[in-house]
């Protein structure tokens, strides 16, 4: 079978299909989104490049091709990313996306969804409702991430909430956090990216300078970097909670004498609940057809990360 | 009257006495506490110096001497630092600490209690029980800084707390946290001051290698380091709660990547409830009398800041 494979450069090559654990299954995808963590991940993050080649893509849509449980077979799933132990003390208290032993689908020690065909556990897989097609479906990964803020925190309907960054996930997040009935506001650099938020009636502006500053409830920086992390530290107010939905490699230089003084709440924000987000999709309530830039066949899945820069979400057919 | 005055350096001054607004008290205190954020301010913390002359001083105990509504005058007192408004949304929401337009007693634009006299409002002042000895009252601000955690976050009797640092708001927030009922383990450096600890059955270590790390639900860092925050990072587990207790000048840089992929929460904590505090002290379920090093009186101020260093609490009796 045909991968992707990242050996410090992206080469289309021809592997050996992965054996099938008895606890696993087999899936070829049909839609694989590129994340921005993919490009991080090539640029040095989480090293992944230490551990020498691997397959990218953790956000997919696929099909069930082998299974040793067969009601699977055939059919149409998604997949959270985290491979857990499900036995340690981590996992058996519900926190199993930490598990320590844990793999991760195309980030760590897991070869991710660009191939065709990989492998997750079966209690990884969700089966996705025919009413939802696969360009929403492979959207489940990081619009459950984006949930994850409202499974972390409670989100009031009386809160003035912002969200920093109008990317793929500031997107996401703006419009779960819409559904909260909360004061809500998107700082962004992309007007061309609005419409979908007028619809919404989600307000947004490129000139964070014209918020109220150290008086929102809630900021959300969805930017992964060191700028919008200071702008959401601006605009959040004392006793306020300040959400970091997004990873960027590197050291920050950070003045912890605000956060103090400010007593204000700092909240890492990672992967979120699969289920509720294909309830989402089902419901209809989350726009995602407007978040795709292009699509590439996976034969030019070169083209399609060289056309991630600038771009919404860009999709591999496989 | 007397006042130990910072102009650049320390010196004792005869100062007019304060003139007291309409709803304010004069107070004369009985004892003051030299603060860990005394000898910052000293050093360019919050900017002090740079608004020039100033008098530290924000733990005490003392006597109202004069005030408009007469039934203050001659009672005992401890009083909260921050002078707020009262009347603008953040006060309006019960948030008055971080009033935007608050003064705080000897750190921001209000001169503190090293002095013969100093005013406070009369609704920052709470009358201390006869049962307190001043000896354990000017401990009132520290412990409820001690306490704000606990108001702050839900700290659950099966919860598993390590407190990083062993100076006295370490001491007092590992007594406050005992009471929970919560698993505790303090990481210190000064086994000298862990008597008070092995009586309360608090266990201690100078070694935080020793102990398992990513496994604490919740770590507080008291040390005002940044090495200490970087041992609370390494002992908190994922989707545990990281708490600041304590202030440093200066920037630090920070990794945020951990602190999104474990999904953790950090806490800054500062000014707490005063009443709860008067509650502990009054019940006894707190000992500060070991935390007291020594005491110097207002004319030897200068050898009580010099004193600061490597101690415990000193305190200055006026």
């Amino acid at each position: 079978m045909q991968a992707l494979v990242f050996d410090g450069a992206l080469e289309l090559r021809e592997i050996e299909s992965p054996a099938v654990p008895a606890d696993e299954a087999l899936i070829r995808p049909r839609l694989v989104g590129i994340c921005g963590t993919d490009i991080q991940l090539m640029h040095g993050y989480s090293g992944f490049t230490q551990r020498g080649q691997g397959i990218f893509g953790h956000e997919f849509v696929g099909t069930v091709v082998a299974c040793a449980d067969e009601q699977w077979i055939g059919q149409r799933v998604v997949g959270e990313i985290n491979a857990a132990c499900r036995c340690c003390p981590t996992c058996l208290r519900g926190d199993h996306p930490h598990c320590p032993h844990r793999t991760t689908l195309g980030i760590n020690q897991r070869p991710g969804a660009l191939a065709e065909g990989f492998t997750l556990p079966i209690a990884n897989l969700h089966a996705v409702p025919d009413t939802i097609p696969d360009e929403a479906a492979v959207f489940t990964e990081p619009l459950a991430a984006a949930l994850e803020l409202v499974d972390q925190i409670h989100v009031r309907p009386t809160d003035r909430v912002v969200v920093v960054g109008d990317g793929k996930l500031g997107l996401l997040v703006a419009q779960v956090l819409r559904l909260t009935g909360c004061t809500l506001q998107l700082v962004g650099r992309h007007p061309e990216r609005w419409p979908l938020l007028a619809r919404q009636r989600i307000p947004a502006t490129t000139q964070a300078s014209d918020l109220a500053e150290r008086a929102w409830d809630i900021a959300v920086d969805c930017t992964g970097s060191p700028a919008g992390f200071a702008t959401a530290q601006a605009l959040v107010r004392p006793r306020g909670r300040l959400v970091l939905k997004s990873t960027f490699h590197g050291l920050v230089p950070l003045d912890f004498a605000p956060l103090v003084v400010d007593e204000i709440q700092v909240i890492g924000s990672r992967c979120g609940p699969f289920d509720a987000a294909l309830r989402l999709l089902e419901r209809g309530l989350v726009e995602t057809e407007p978040l795709i830039s292009a699509s590439f066949p996976l034969t030019e899945a070169e083209a399609a990360f060289a056309a991630v820069p600038g771009a919404l979400k860009i999709l591999v057919r496989v």
